[in-house]
């Protein structure tokens, strides 16, 4: 049996050897995943639905069941994501940096790989792929956490993974699969902080907090995104009403989806009826403040806690604040630093808004939905920090990487 | 009395107001602080020596002593490191990457302050002036636990930093002095996450492991320098001994200063009388591998907890290797991933000790003694990071920031 120990020293060893991989091996072992996996649909599918059938039988949540379906056109975007990120420039070795001091050194700085990383996840089989790629590309032995219910699917996963690395002479201890579900286990992988470098934990709130709770280990953490949107009284309202609906609709339960509109108060009257008419034939549920209510009988009374809240679903709160200035309040009180967007033509609204909201993204007349590695120009993404240390917004390559310092003199001494 | 929870509470308010503050204004806060400290030396060496008297009455160490000591020699330092800091580059604001995306977004990275930076560290008081001015230049309310036996002194100077703050008109919040040595009340400063973002432990072991096992707030810390140095066959012995010799003696309780050498069985016979015969005239006792000891008897048999152990004294490890790679493989055994060189003209030798040892500065014939912010142009330090996550190596203000994403568009949905 593999000890939590045990699986992090393999994984440490083997971290050793894909930090110093050429470029064009690892490519080739992504490119090969990619291809097997094609080939072999039938066999992960086969296993998916075995996963699937037993959630079922225990009730699994609709949202859940849909996270942990595999299908040929997800399956697809799998085998896609890998062949970009084969195709994206390798972090490791990179100088960052490189300069002549005073002493007559050559300073430069060097990214290198982080070394092992921990991914705790949920039932999301996609992530298992997603996370070996990412983490190989950049040099890194990766130890898979996903849901029990995903376990079958992730065992095939990992078998495909296993099958590809031994074909191209890598250690398969580059990528371990944890599938035991037992809290103790998982409390003993996050003491070993002299094995691993790094976890991230993605995932619900209980996820996150259990990591935060129990580790020893660093945390980049992707917590919750309760992103605002603030309709200044200079914004185009036409342009605004179609941009603060789709973020709500087009992907409802995401992160960066918007979860409460603020509205200046000069074009409340205006703009308040007109949004909720749109969202409402959308099937959007309206938690409105006293004010939107009285615009908008459609809206239902917000509660309290209505505001600050991840809905995760097909709500949406709304109030009318006096001016952008009332509206960094309501956001540094509620907003949880993920993505918060101001829609104005005002110049200085714009630069008083951008300065004072200090989210890992802030948009200024864009979607809280671009507020991903694809869209942000990263290639692809491991997730999306909410904290600032080490990586904050959507974290790519360069993020599952740290800089060190390379240093070339003539025997000079101190 | 100010509990924990009210110092950080209102420590969060003021990085609010410190992390918008032109930089004009932070420097004229800075350099009034040098001017102030200059004029005001009296007041601070008169505290200073009622620390020292209780100091010598409770019989501390001799190292601690002198570290505890405030001269006009120091102060002039201390005064001299606030205007270096002053003249810096403000990195709040500034702009590390901006392109545009296929959406006809534009992205930019912009770096922002971390926040709330709680620095505890040991009875040193000049850290409590520079960490204060790279937090403040940074843009970061600071909260500053400073060792129990620098008490008065500390509470001097943060009499001083309030003065200057609040003839600026800024909030004396943004620097907070923990006076009490209670480990409860450290324990409680670190369980609060939300209200403070990073920890940066800096002082001996015990001090590092009780941070790393009490907080849930992110930490950059600052363990052990275990530094070697690897002699190769090729390498300049004549050059190569005066290299040693000073990254020994020249600071021996410093963090990078050399604790072993490694040398290459090839010129053993040739280097080792010579070296030992050098370190041991400026006072440095030797242990030695078995080889060591017949080649010079000089050396004394190295224990096997000689070999990576920080020394922090006229002390140094001697071993003999058979070649690069089984000098790598010492390292990575007994190294503390803090600085290590190689002093080779071979290309291929110094390659591969490059790419193998992933320590956070890798020295190519070059003293380990140059690790260090200023020497290698970072204008400064709070530190050195031993940990790869965030920063790696030498911290200075780019390192006590974080990046995040501004998007800027017109009005594009997704």
């Amino acid at each position: 049996m593999s000890t939590p120990d045990s699986i992090a020293q393999s994984a440490r060893r083997a971290a050793g050897e894909v930090s110093t991989l050429p470029t064009e091996r690892k490519n080739s072992v992504l490119i090969d995943l990619a291809d097997t996996i094609d080939r072999e649909q039938g066999r992960v599918l086969t296993a998916n639905h075995a996963d699937l059938d037993a959630a079922r039988t225990t009730g699994l949540a609709d949202a859940k069941i849909r996270r942990l379906t595999l299908t040929p056109t997800v399956l697809r975007q799998i085998v896609d994501g890998l062949r970009q990120v084969a195709a994206l420039p390798d972090p490791v070795g990179q100088v960052c940096s490189d300069r002549q001091v005073p002493s007559g050194l050559r300073v430069q700085r060097v990214r290198i790989p982080l070394g092992v990383i921990l991914m705790i996840y949920e039932a999301r089989p996609n992530v298992t792929i997603d996370a070996f790629g990412l983490c190989f590309k950049a040099g890194n032995a990766c130890i898979l956490k996903g849901g029990r219910e995903a376990g079958r699917s992730n065992a095939t996963l990992i078998e495909l993974i296993h099958e590809v690395l031994q074909r191209h002479g890598v250690s398969p201890a580059v990528a371990a699969l944890v599938t035991s579900s037992d809290r103790d286990e998982m409390r003993a992988l996050l003491q070993l902080h002299q094995l691993i470098d790094l976890v991230i934990p993605r995932g619900g709130l209980e996820l996150v907090r259990f990591v935060h709770e129990h580790s020893r280990i660093p945390i980049v953490q992707h917590f919750m995104g309760v992103c605002h949107i603030f309709v200044d009284d200079s914004a185009d309202l036409e342009r605004a009403i179609e941009l603060c609906a789709t973020a709500k609709t087009s992907a409802p339960a995401a992160c960066n989806a918007m979860e409460a509109v603020l509205v200046h108060q000069a074009v409340a009257q205006q703009f308040v009826p007109r949004l909720v008419e749109r969202l409402t034939r959308e099937g959007v549920e309206i938690r409105g403040d006293p004010l939107v209510c009285k615009l908008a009988p459609a809206a239902t009374p917000a509660l309290p806690e209505d505001w600050g809240r991840e809905f995760l679903d097909l709500i949406c709160a709304i109030r009318v604040v006096s001016d952008v200035e009332a509206a960094i309040e309501h956001i540094q009180r509620h907003g949880s630093n993920h993505t918060e967007a101001i829609l104005s033509n005002n110049k200085e609204h714009q630069r008083l808004f951008q300065e004072r909201i200090q989210s890992s993204c802030v948009m200024v007349n864009a979607s809280t939905r671009f507020n991903d590695g694809f869209q942000l120009g990263l290639g692809a993404e491991i997730g999306i920090s909410t904290s600032k240390i080490h990586a904050y917004g959507p974290m790519g390559l360069d993020e599952l990487t740290t800089q060190r310092f390379v240093v070339t003199g003539d025997y000079q001494s101190r």
